[in-house]
């Protein structure tokens, strides 16, 4: 599934939204005929634009807006564009009365433009580059529905106005607008901050900071399922793991080049010295020189290669406050990250294996809204470091790998790391957002700054090259999709509680405490419900907070030894079964991970 | 055991050494006529005496020096002390060419003094204020020894003149020098930074920074291990996990009191804003903030206590750089770290729950050397907060539960947090240093700071007690211990490598392979050696590593499906087993973290 998010110009959704903000101002104006008009552009799932208005436009008129709007695309107005010269086009923009235009106009001509491309449909005409569809009546039906009114600064500036800016959905069918909606009513159903606080995951604290998770014991346990997962498939894929610290000196990131090449993603240093600034320490944005810091730490043969530096790296980054966003985007992370320093001949093989990783960990959540996004240097552009040909022999590298592998993917220019070509995992958020999941990269340049080197089997000294990873990506951000993406309802070896264990009535207490003991015994994160509520509201409780397993234990239960078990993906089913077998199955479920939150997954004995 | 190191002034042993450095003193001037004196005090394990000199004394010259203070004691010369008025002290001290000493008695007499204490035996007399022995007889027969010269700025400042400080170690009888000279070796042989070195457990870099280890896979492997048994122990003590981040904004820490009480160990803050220093980010120096903003998160009820939150934390403190030494003093640390959170009433069993933890932990790894100091606030001192009621109430509570529990232990003045007293865990270095080695507070002042309350039985909200506890300490610290006391000789539970399989030949590197690959199948840590030296040179080789179970394979067992299985604490003896036996024994070990390293410890079926 091959798919980028970005619409071109040349799209013709780009002129399908880009038209009905046309469409759309012109049914504004009619309502609010002094309306001075800002800019009104396709976005993402579809478009807006901006008005100063004297009296703003409330949720209630969408209905009419879009009536309106109706009527125009049926009056099939042809867009038509024409080019007028600048003092004409002030002339016009001014006669209208539209002063935001005028300005923008002015800014235009101090470019040097000399003359100005307006599009006209109807008695609608704004300066706009376009492109746009040949007529309004080009638009499928319903395609579009207005959406929210919110309030925008003219040119993104404090200083300047404050417009209202009314947002339109748009998809090129009535079928596609209603899964977005669909799909959005999910996403805020099922909003990873939603489901953090429901099923006590992670909360944030002022005083901490932003940014910056405070786990709780639930997300904490989800985290060190994961890690444990991550470990074992780790160390049976060859990887080693280290521990390094959370900061360092200045001098390392300025051998790196992180200091010249990341310092705004970084936060400021812990000021030590007057004299040097290398004495500084700072806060490490990546594992990566700490883990060449390793591999240098003594000599290394070809023997040892593929070296497989693996660890759970907690890195931060200052992230702008108004990007932070729950999970998704914190200032401090959790990364499973690995460095693997390999020979030249080995990259191939080895890249094939990395990306075999992410494939069994994908399979096994079930995602599957990802693409894979090849993300290369920008030629000319000075953010990137080493020499040219090296560039294009990595890059060559990594396009053949997913060739041979039959990976499909789309390039991207611009995208690649200071030092190397990556391999982006790109999910789609439910709300329909592109975000790198994971990325792998493979680096040249490294090795070079840092000095490191092995003995090749001919006794001489090479430079490796080094792979960066990270198939579970960091563990805010994989949590953040894995709530999303299952609701929250995880399967039995993940989830913070494995089993709850529901006394019908206090009588059976002490029974239900006993299975508790062996369970816990047992290492199961096993919890009573001792209350006094009838089992109702009990139940209704713990499948509020998706507990996979409930042992309904009643009267039956305790003269015969068994439980009554529901299991939360299979609604109202129940099975009455012996303790004994039902602990052995639940031990099955953990020790093979079986992902038992999809109805379809058989669970043996059940 | 319960025993301290520090030596007040009526000891005997203080006077014994404080003696002693008058001894050798009078010895180097017999042999340096023209040496001026600087200090000299008794120390830990004996003394020292610094000398302005013209010719440097050499190690050489010990055993000289030795004979005349052999002879000096044998004339049982008595010490005397004399009171002269400061101007006459000037003038006798001026008359020996003793400037430096001219330089200290004016310094006492601007502070007041208004005569100065004198002690002479024999015909050496120094400014001094005592105590001493009766007569230099006193002295018991080969009870000291001269040890080393170093270079010691005179009153450690730079600025003045270097003297030469000859250091001497004196104990009670010559069979406790003699002891203490033989665990110094054996400290030699087990620093744990050689070891550390020798096992691939960590390492330091100079660009990372001091006293920051970064961990090599064998270290980290013992770690996860660690915190396995910890996250197991703790689960079956019914503590909750959680996960934090390692830094915070100032204001945090200007509410618990640490930016006013710690500062000075903490390193310097990411500088963010002008305007607001509570805005600045500082990396944390202790779990503490963290967690009791984790239980503020929500409303707590007296059903949840003790609430039992822990954490693997990892804190960093700015130890000055000179403190910094190996894994024992390090800047950044992981803390087996807990809060519990608890009522009035819970507070003694809960203590008594901790100390338990310790005594299973310590019997475990059977860590004798160690003892228990309460630590209490120094009454008068500014370095406390809390109201004085409330410090007497927990000291007297902490103090009953150790005596309930018949725990022996030392009281010391000074030594608590500034929010409450402590039980320290003191434990003796090979070295004989003493460390702390694991610390438990009983805080009654942060959750009044943080405003934190549960709501009671009664309906009402009450504070809760808060206990710190921290049973294995830090990693680095812990290991550092385990290290030396081990010989680093991990059990197979802990071991970085569980198994090598040496092949006697390379016919046999098929099967040996074959045995590999079914262990790693199984999550064993198993390693082949492939190398082409001879089977006596893999051994040792295996050995020197202190690997704890070498499988030798050769002709007879790939056909029986054998191994010839060697373990490291039992030397050159070896067994024959089948192999599914030995994997057996192997799990066996494993799942019950046998502590097969102490050769008394049975492994069943070897």
């Amino acid at each position: 599934m091959a798919k980028s998010s970005k619409l071109s110009k040349d799209d013709w959704l780009y002129r399908l939204r880009h038209s009905l903000s046309h469409i759309m101002a012109q049914a504004v104006l009619e309502i609010r005929p002094g309306a001075r008009l800002g800019f009104g552009p396709p976005v993402e799932n579809g478009f807006y634009y901006d008005f100063l208005l004297d009296e703003p436009v409330s949720d209630a008129e969408f209905l009419d807006l879009e009536q309106r709007m109706r009527r125009i695309i049926a009056e099939n107005q042809k867009f038509e564009r024409a080019l007028r010269p600048v003092a004409e086009s002030l002339c016009f923009l001014e006669d209208r009365r539209q002063p935001l235009k005028v300005e923008y106009a002015q800014d235009l001509a101090r470019r040097g433009e000399s003359s100005l491309s307006f599009y006209r449909n109807g008695p609608f005409e704004d300066m706009c580059e376009g492109p746009h569809l040949e007529s309004t009546g080009e638009v499928p039906e319903n395609c579009f529905r207005l959406d929210s009114v919110a309030g925008a600064y003219w040119r993104g500036s404090e200083k300047n106005a404050m417009l209202s800016r009314i947002y339109g959905l748009a998809f090129p069918s009535a079928a596609d607008l209603q899964r977005f909606l669909e799909r959005r009513d999910l996403a805020k159903e099922r909003d990873h901050r939603k489901l953090g606080q429901l099923l006590g995951i992670f909360t944030f604290d002022d005083d901490v900071g932003r940014g910056l998770p405070l786990w709780l014991p639930n997300g904490t346990t989800v985290r060190d399922e994961l890690e444990a997962l991550a470990r074992e498939v780790e160390f049976r894929g060859g990887y080693q793991r280290v521990t390094t610290p959370h900061i360092t000196k200045g001098g390392l990131y300025r051998l790196s080049g992180h200091l010249s090449h990341y310092k705004d993603s970084m936060f400021p240093p812990m000021h030590i010295s007057d004299e040097d600034e290398d004495e500084d320490y700072y806060l490490k944005p990546m594992n990566c020189p700490h883990h060449h810091k390793i591999y240098a730490s003594r000599p290394r043969s070809y023997r040892e290669l593929p070296l497989r530096l693996a660890e759970f790296g907690v890195v931060y980054r200052y992230e702008r406050s108004g990007q932070c966003a729950g999970l998704l985007r914190v200032r401090g992370m959790c990364q499973n990250d690995s460095h693997i320093y390999l020979a030249n001949e080995q990259v191939k093989e080895e890249v094939k294996r990395v990306l075999e990783l992410h494939r069994v960990y994908y399979e096994m959540f079930r995602l599957k809204d990802y693409w894979i996004r090849l993300s290369l240097r920008a030629p000319d552009s000075e953010k990137y470091v080493g020499q040219a040909d090296l560039w294009e022999l990595s890059e060559k590298v990594v396009r053949e790998v997913l060739q041979e592998l039959a990976i499909p993917f789309v390039e991207e220019l611009g995208e690649a790391a200071f030092y190397g070509p990556k391999i982006d995992f790109q999910m789609q958020t439910l709300l329909g957002r592109e975000e790198t999941a994971a990325t792998t990269q493979l680096d040249f340049v490294m090795a070079e700054r840092f000095g490191l080197e092995f003995t090749d089997r001919d006794g001489q000294k090479r430079r490796p090259y080094i792979i960066h990873r990270a198939p579970l990506g960091t563990h805010e951000r994989f949590l953040s999709y894995l709530l999303e993406h299952l609701n929250g309802a995880f399967p039995t070896w993940l989830a913070p509680v494995h089993v709850r264990i529901l006394p019908v009535s206090e009588k059976f207490l002490g029974y239900a405490a006993r299975l508790r003991a062996e369970l816990v015994q047992d290492l199961f994160r096993a919890e009573l419900d001792e209350g006094n509520e009838r089992l109702n509201k009990k139940v209704l409780e713990a499948v509020t907070h998706k507990i996979p397993n409930l042992f309904v234990v009643g009267g039956r239960d305790q003269e015969g030894g068994t439980v009554s078990w529901r299991r939360y993906c299979r609604g109202n089913e129940q099975k009455v079964v012996r303790f004994e077998d039902a602990r052995g199955i639940l031990r099955t479920l953990r020790a093979g991970r079986v992902m038992d939150n999809f109805p379809d997954v058989a669970v043996p004995g059940w």
